[in-house]
């Protein structure tokens, strides 16, 4: 199974903005293959959310491991205007060679901090732009979103029901994967299921019980073949329809195995309340219920504090497209080629120049403060775990780059673990993470800066 | 070249959520083999927004002509619980053999008008929703905001530089299209060319900038490689960045072909007027200016209302994603089995029963009203034009589903200049477009609930 087709075909080179081949045919034309370093970051957090969960690194690995240019593609560029044979000859050659630094998937990070450092000639760090933005800006802006609702559900059930609203097949696929990495229990999703090896979750669709002339003949037959399916209840009346599972229980006696229901509209609290009313004075005490339609973090935190007798959580849409923030202010740029440190000066568009790293300090089993400093400082090396690893070396993944989803999982449970309590919060925490750039770093950028100021010798 | 790698490989089959295969092993079970009508239509707009464009269609009907579980998918079938031999070779020979009504693409629609009909043996309509959903929704929300940008824009240029913050690969490639659609003038997205013949566009980044030691080495060395290139000033200081091309042009001479400048951050409005300046003062009239940087559709419209001299938007993120409104409230219902209407009755989640068209009525070239009705009413069918099309027949399509981008592009600048100037607006419209469900269908609708009120004999 192509765990991506569109990384696997090789039309992925072209999935590309134009101009990162304008440039890199101007880097060759001018020879500049020296080694230049990309620092991918996200220069501020969305509103109300205290932290980021990365990932996307293996899809970014997969990409830079494959990417090439065939025939097609040439033949694709000679078309296009300004693109000369001999510079598509080189194009065709073209590999990724270089070394990637990257946070382990699934580590919490804050604004600023790099998520991946690429480190090649010039052409070959500009040229992987767009892709390694486009997959690690989804799956970490996803992964994050999951994050919140797993917190908010309290260690009760979260099902991925998202795919029908992803933003097209890639999203609902890395959606998938994303969600299970923050810790969500399952997925809708069958492709994500074999290609990842999630467990599979499902229910019925109202079409269902709308198919049959009497909502008692679908949950009959449905839970006939499936035994110990989740029957949806909402379809004309909530409560009669809870009621419902109540007399198939009755006249199944010990076949009866339904082991829930699932609300989707309406009063979810009031209802989810009254259906266990409903099914505790049957004495279907072990039939669990489900909630799901238009949830959110925030909602699913006001269930779970309203003590609404809610055993899991279906989400979709909110998540699928974090809702309430659908996109991350990620960034790819240049700081440093060819031995020196690069800066921008555009206002509210910082760099730290050089290739950084980010310690992680902790005190009693906490987090308590990020530093971001060159990766080889000058000084002290900062107190405190690197967080970024080396991932690729000589454009080929090194162990630490072959991770697999269980590993991944797991550290994202015992890292947010150690995060603040304020800072896993859903509530916005005041103060943020502290995260401070390291003196050496800080001052290396304001020296830059001053030589590049306008009118300065540069 | 695949247009989607992901419907031309066969697991796309497995791109679906798991409880619509076990609900067609029920209908397989219970031999509900009859003809299913399913709705697909959006129950409300997004807040502010006042009409949507349909989009998405051709890769509906191009999965619905593929679709087919391979060897593959039926063997990982075969290890999840509860999907029996027999059944599994019944779905080895799955086809798609229905028919589709559908709006054409680029057709302006409003909130409960169908956008896809699909009317096809019961378990066959059931199993394509998830796939038709995810495709249709993304397309048709991309193609709605792309729709407001180029309102926002009044004939000034929009590209579309989104392909790094989209939701994934494939939302890369189907946004630019539906931005294609909706009028925008070109796309940063090489493979978008490609598939799609989209026109490219692109300038500089910077990175290439930041890699040369001087600004005026890049502009320089750019320049030199594409004379009509837009170079992008906002590096350092944006008006010096602008009097380095001015330099440029008093050192080029005739040879100064450069056919714009980008700003990228500030205050764009104010900056644009200060670059023009310059350049006039220069004699560079006839270079333009694009703007970029965090722009969505109500920033365009302030830069346009305030007479910024700016001639082209470069639009990325807040298209891309569609930043205010990421998810358009989609539903894919069934409203006919077996000849009898169908609905549910779930609060807020009303269906419009039976097989419908919409008829738009117009009035001095002006579309003044739309009609939900039967498509095959039985009293006087309503005025105006039937907007649905028979696209698909026996699984197949049929002429008025192939059409090629040129087609839809026109349809949009035709369809929407017939809208009323308060719908084509951004601002929301008080009151929002007409839209009536017609007597026979609210009759039926009302008959049909009362019907399955809880209690009554249904």
């Amino acid at each position: 199974m192509a765990d991506d087709p569109w990384v696997d075909d090789a039309s992925a080179a072209l999935l590309t903005d134009q101009y990162q081949l304008t440039m890199v045919q101007a880097y060759w034309r001018e020879e500049m293959f020296e080694t230049a370093v990309f620092s991918l970051f996200v220069r501020r957090l969305p509103e109300g959310w205290n932290y980021l969960l990365a990932c996307g690194l293996d899809d970014a690995l997969r990409y830079l491991e494959r990417v090439r240019f065939d025939e097609d593609a040439l033949a694709y560029l000679a078309t296009l205007d300004g693109f000369s044979a001999d510079f598509l000859g080189w194009l065709r050659d073209f590999r990724f060679t270089g070394s990637v630094d990257a946070l382990p998937e699934g580590t919490p990070f804050f604004a600023e901090e790099p998520i991946l450092v690429v480190e090649a000639p010039l052409p070959e760090a500009q040229l992987v732009e767009t892709f390694l933005m486009n997959q690690v800006h989804l799956q970490t802006l996803l992964a994050s979103k999951g994050a919140r609702v797993v917190t908010a559900a309290q260690g009760r059930t979260v099902v991925d029901f998202g795919l029908r609203r992803t933003h097209g097949t890639d999203a609902g696929m890395k959606g998938a994967r994303a969600f299970w990495i923050a810790g969500v229990d399952g997925t809708s999703n069958v492709l994500a299921g074999r290609a990842y090896g999630i467990p599979l979750n499902g229910t019925m669709a109202h079409s269902y019980v709308q198919a049959h002339d009497d909502e008692r003949d679908a949950f009959r037959a449905f839970s006939a073949l499936y035994p110990g399916t989740v029957l949806l209840v909402d379809t004309y009346d909530t409560l009669e329809g809870v009621r419902h599972v109540a007399e198939l229980a009755d006249q199944l006696g010990p076949d009866f195995a339904v082991r829930g229901i699932r609300l989707d509209s309406g009063d979810l609290a009031a209802l989810a309340r009254d259906a266990r009313h409903i099914l505790d004075d049957a004495g279907l005490g072990s039939v669990g219920i489900i909630a799901s339609g238009g949830l959110d973090e925030y909602e699913v935190a006001r269930l779970v504090r309203a003590g609404a007798p809610i055993d899991g959580f279906g989400v979709g849409t909110a998540m699928a497209v974090s809702k309430d923030a659908p996109s991350l202010d990620t960034a790819y740029k240049l700081t440093s080629y060819a031995g020196r440190g690069r800066l921008k000066l555009s206002p509210g568009k910082e760099i730290l120049p050089g290739h950084n790293q980010v310690w992680r300090q902790d005190r009693d089993g906490r987090a308590v403060r990020d530093v971001i400093a060159p990766a080889t400082p000058r000084g002290d090396v900062p107190h405190g775990r690197a967080l970024l690893r080396r991932v690729m070396e000589h454009g080929a993944r090194v162990e630490a780059g072959r991770e697999g989803l269980d590993t991944i999982r797991l550290r994202v449970r015992a890292e947010t673990d150690r995060l603040p309590s304020a800072i896993r919060s859903l509530e916005p925490a005041h103060p943020p993470y502290p995260v401070v750039v390291g003196d050496e770093l800080r001052q290396r950028q304001q020296r830059l800066a001053e030589r590049l100021k306008p009118g300065s010798a540069s």
